[in-house]
């Protein structure tokens, strides 16, 4: 059998940024990874922590990071600038913003770090839940593009169909990973965090306008420990405490199956109805 | 008897902010709320509400903050920036920096917004504790200034002393309010996200370096809500879930006495032990 090279992965293009002019680099949004208006939130996100991680500057990795969702991304080009605003010895801050003809539709800040041993411990538990083979594959309505890349197994908490009625609780707890199975890094598990449809759905049965407003990631992990989860499924859970007047806040954890906690993540969405 | 007029509010003299030269406005940090090193972080965080709250420009209330502390704040003046980076409909997007002599020491972003009535639900369950009455008044030790501001009484997972030990756990839950008591309002309750004293110091029964890299809050409550805790105690509940190779994450929630979550806040925290 002759082996051939693969094509890189679908992911890959999609967070894709080449340098450009006065220090920008520029990327271009995916048919592949569309959402209801502009793309998938997770891979803007993504293309975020690619741009810190490719700038030649860069020191260390992702540690935070907080995306906030100015403007729907129109389909086509867009500049992202990020500038450093501070390096420390172990540290740095950055601020980010994505543009498109000049129109900032998305800003940014991260953190990034050189990690140092410590006294170490994990002090949530991983849910206790049957492994992905024994949890049925379950796809998402068609019109959401950017979930056909992704093998989403619902342990509980799926997204509701027209049956469903009002649900008591916002959990949803899934094994998630890239469809077709890719290595995890940095960038893909940023996007992962923000795979969970908006739970305001889940509690009342239906779809409705929603949309993240903001986005934080705290990495756990080090790239050691997200190296080391392969292209195997990832645990992720989330839940919201309150929907008032037009937002409701979501917190989710994201595990590797080794029971690693590879990450924290909230957002705060803007919903309508 | 003769009404005196009561003296401007500690607080309010270390959230102050005068405009200056090119759109700039500058404050000055307060000895009374110095930290082990520069200022309490919960009134950094308030300072930039309060800068883009007094904004010309500003459209509705606080809806999320996320602040990044890149470096410590000096003593003396300090100049905050807040750009509009996005204006819609019904909320508006801002960049902030604080810089002292052109120095960039923290940086923030946010999104205000004008809330409109939607279905509503808490999720979440307030903690079921006794009235702060019947808790203990007890004060953080003098070399931390900021904290004599704020009346504590803590209900589980108060501040070690020597005798302490490791903790199982990282919970803490407090009531809390400004000393002197002050009528809450945004940067009031942004600052009271930020008074739980470093996790870690409660799981290793110790003290160590450790400081705040990046705080998010999510505004829950509207200003009507805000306005109606008036001067009573909040509610505040917080938690680690993992420590790991000097950074761990905290998720809090405040409450107000009346059962309302105000707010939920989440925080990435550096500690070197």
């Amino acid at each position: 059998m002759t082996e051939i090279a693969a094509p890189p992965h679908r992911f890959d293009a999609a967070v894709a940024l080449v340098p450009a002019a006065d220090g920008l680099v520029r990327g271009r949004t995916l048919p592949a990874y569309a959402n209801m208006v502009g793309p998938f939130g997770g891979v803007t996100a993504a293309a975020f922590v690619r741009a810190v991680q490719q700038h030649p500057d860069r020191l260390g990795d992702p540690i935070s990071l907080t995306v906030n969702y100015a403007a729907p991304i129109a389909d086509g080009d867009f500049d992202i600038t990020a500038r450093i605003m501070r390096t420390n010895r172990s540290n740095q801050h950055w601020t980010l913003e994505l543009a498109q003809e000049g129109e900032v539709k998305t800003t940014a800040t991260a953190v990034f770090g050189i990690r140092r041993d410590t006294w170490s411990d994990t002090e949530t538990d991983m849910p206790s839940v049957p492994s992905p083979d024994a949890v049925p594959l379950q796809d998402l309505p068609d019109f959401i593009a950017w979930a056909r890349n992704y093998e989403m197994r619902f342990v509980e908490g799926a997204i509701p169909d027209e049956t469903s009625g009002e649900h008591p609780d916002s959990t949803t707890t899934l094994w998630v990973r890239d469809a077709p199975a890719r290595p995890l890094d940095f960038p893909a598990l940023t996007s992962l965090c923000d795979v969970f449809y908006p739970r305001v759905f889940l509690r009342r049965g239906q779809y409705m306008a929603a949309g993240t407003v903001s986005l934080t990631v705290y990495f756990h992990a080090d790239a050691e420990e997200i190296a080391a989860q392969g292209d195997e499924y990832v645990l992720g859970t989330a839940r919201s405490r309150r929907f008032s007047r037009g937002y409701f806040d979501q917190t989710a954890q994201m595990w590797g199956r080794d029971g690693t906690l590879l990450a924290s993540t909230h957002q705060l969405v803007y919903f309508k109805g």
